[in-house]
């Protein structure tokens, strides 16, 4: 991909420069529901959704498949996503699949060694399943831990050459056979739900990853599977007003933050407010610009809710300093049930793997988690 | 490997091209007990066999790892290697772990699919055990049906290169990214016994395999395992007079070769004999350049007794067709013998195994096994 397409926010051209097709009003309109990150226009491009929805309408259903790779704790953006799946899943009662790909993390140095990598694999699990997933439908693997994944890796592996997945991916001989490897494995992942099971698979994916969708659609193709469908985001602005990023804390609120951590950084957002409240008062803000606006509207608010505050804003009856604190304290008590929930998840966590659990690592997240309770319950709001 | 050296017969000048070390006299009356092998040079270099033996006198024990591709039955030349790895797992009271690489098969277009090749790898395996291999002391595991071999392959990949690869292997972009994982697959394979149980491996390989072990001993040195020892051999002259090979059945005996067909190679044979029975009773034969007696002292004669049969032939005083109705009988006795222990293996078969074993695939090899055996029940000798 050029660099200067990377995180780009030009949606329009992305989607040309994708071949990807746009998520039209007219489809979104076909939905049972309409999801806030739909009315928002978080989702925005796709490929072959319009299908999926049509052929479940008449009966058939399909699989989401949303992975993650497993190197870190979560943060706020990520949730969301899985948030979005949930919803996902009790709108249409579809399963959902979910691999941990602790061999990717590995083989491109994200993690020292498949054990940390591991921890962050059930770390992640019960993030999600804390959301409320049901454990009848939601199925998660590591993807070392899933013979299965091999397998079907090693059977898809033919029919891909080096040529196509270095195009893809932009490697060179000097990386390891494993990035190359895993290329294959990615899109066994993908197609995991259609091979066992026969379900086409729904993948909710950021743009920029939509060559991998491309390369898994491919395969499918050669193999004589159903080819997976798409469903493209945006990138969520971080708190700094860059993209949201793992790799730079300040940019995002991790589950693992702290309620001092995560005051610090709200206070230190972006805004689009005035340089004085004078200013302010007599100018309006600008909520378009606004990250505090964008996460109250996107973590927070229901539409109306936040349609109410960007008058109030434009009209200068809201302030910055208002807006945050609406947002630190949301926040603190979103986080704060999500802790529980999170423990709460240990004990049942068995019933969402599709391998044996080591459960010596959920004891170390529960004494974690329990200590970080303690702080969320200490604030006063 | 320049094309030239491909199944050359010059050993001095591998060893040197290779970069191996010769097996010397001095390394051979080391061994507790010298197998016919060595007494007639068929293993001829190591790598570190010296040191292997050197510390297993010491005390430190060792293991075998010794692959077979499942794509196809095997031939006598096949259970030589492994009637000589029985011998060896007897002799020093060493594990045994033999890995049935039905991915490198699939990767590499030998086979159709998996499951062709899961077949031949339970067949190969009865095959293996009718031997008389030990329960206790022999691991068998098929590379897709074994988590921990994923595990591994991964782990090393992220030691070795792109490059490397190509440099060992002869690989190029057209190839798929499955033969490119397989050769860190294969070193996970070597590296097994190491990794999880911490014994040393030693791979009895054919001399132009060698590049591999070297790739093996490099990714062992990166990831701070003991490098595996090697020890090689020779090719076995084929019925032709070309090296044995599978993909020539005249070359060879297979294992589901019936009395008839394996009557009708011999009597093809290439043999060292005169051009008329008085030419061969006044200038005797030529055993050096006899395929049959090759065969008959590597498969069927004690030294002393292929001693003697040299000479009487070199004397003039046997004659080839003796020579052939002898490799005739002998064969037909021994395979006779085999599928015997064959179909017995078949009832412990899980033994053996490192994971589930598929019995439906034995009740269809007990039914080939049972006719067979038949055939050979007919022959009066």
């Amino acid at each position: 991909m050029p660099e200067a397409l990377e995180k780009s926010t030009d949606y329009e051209r992305l989607i040309k420069v994708f071949g990807v097709s746009k998520l039209t009003e007219e489809i979104i309109n076909e939905l049972p529901e309409v999801h806030k990150l739909f009315k928002i226009g978080y989702f925005f491009a796709h490929r072959d959704f319009d299908k999926i929805v049509k052929r479940w309408k008449e009966g058939e259903t399909f699989a989401i498949l949303t992975g993650r790779g497993p190197s870190g704790g979560l943060h706020l953006g990520h949730l969301l996503i899985f948030d979005f799946v949930l919803w996902m899943q009790k709108t249409f009662k579809v399963p959902v699949f979910i691999p941990l790909s602790d061999d990717e993390k590995y083989v491109f140095k994200k993690v020292k060694n498949l054990r940390d990598s591991e921890f962050y694999a059930y770390d992640n699990a019960l993030d999600i399943i804390a959301l409320g997933y049901d454990e009848r439908w939601t199925n998660f693997f590591i993807s070392t831990k899933m013979l299965d994944v091999y397998q079907l890796a090693v059977t898809l592996s033919r029919h891909v050459t080096l040529n196509e997945v270095k195009a893809v991916f932009g490697f060179t001989d000097s990386d390891n056979p494993g990035k190359y490897f895993y290329a294959v494995v990615q899109s066994a992942h993908i197609l995991y739900p259609t091979w066992r099971k026969g379900f086409v698979s729904l993948v909710p994916i950021a743009i920029d990853q939509d060559p991998y969708i491309r390369l898994s659609r491919d395969i499918a193709e050669r193999v004589k599977l159903p080819k997976p469908a798409a469903l493209h985001s945006k990138y969520l602005p971080g708190l700094t007003g860059e993209p949201m990023s793992a790799s730079k804390p300040e940019t995002a609120i991790f589950l693992t933050d702290k309620p001092k951590e995560i005051k610090k950084k709200i206070w230190q957002a972006l805004t689009g407010g005035q340089p004085t409240i004078e200013e302010q008062r007599e100018k309006g803000g600008n909520p378009e610009k606004c990250v505090v606006f964008q996460w109250l509207e996107t973590f927070l608010l229901e539409p109306k809710e936040a349609q109410e505050l960007k008058e109030r804003c434009k009209r200068g009856e809201q302030l910055c300093g208002d807006c945050k604190k609406m947002l630190y304290k949301g926040l603190v008590k979103k986080l704060k049930d999500h802790h529980k929930r999170k423990i709460e998840a240990i004990d049942k966590v068995e019933r969402y793997f599709m391998h044996p659990v080591d459960l010596g690592v959920m004891d170390k997240i529960r004494e974690r988690e329990e200590e970080l309770l303690k702080e969320f319950e200490k604030v006063k709001l």
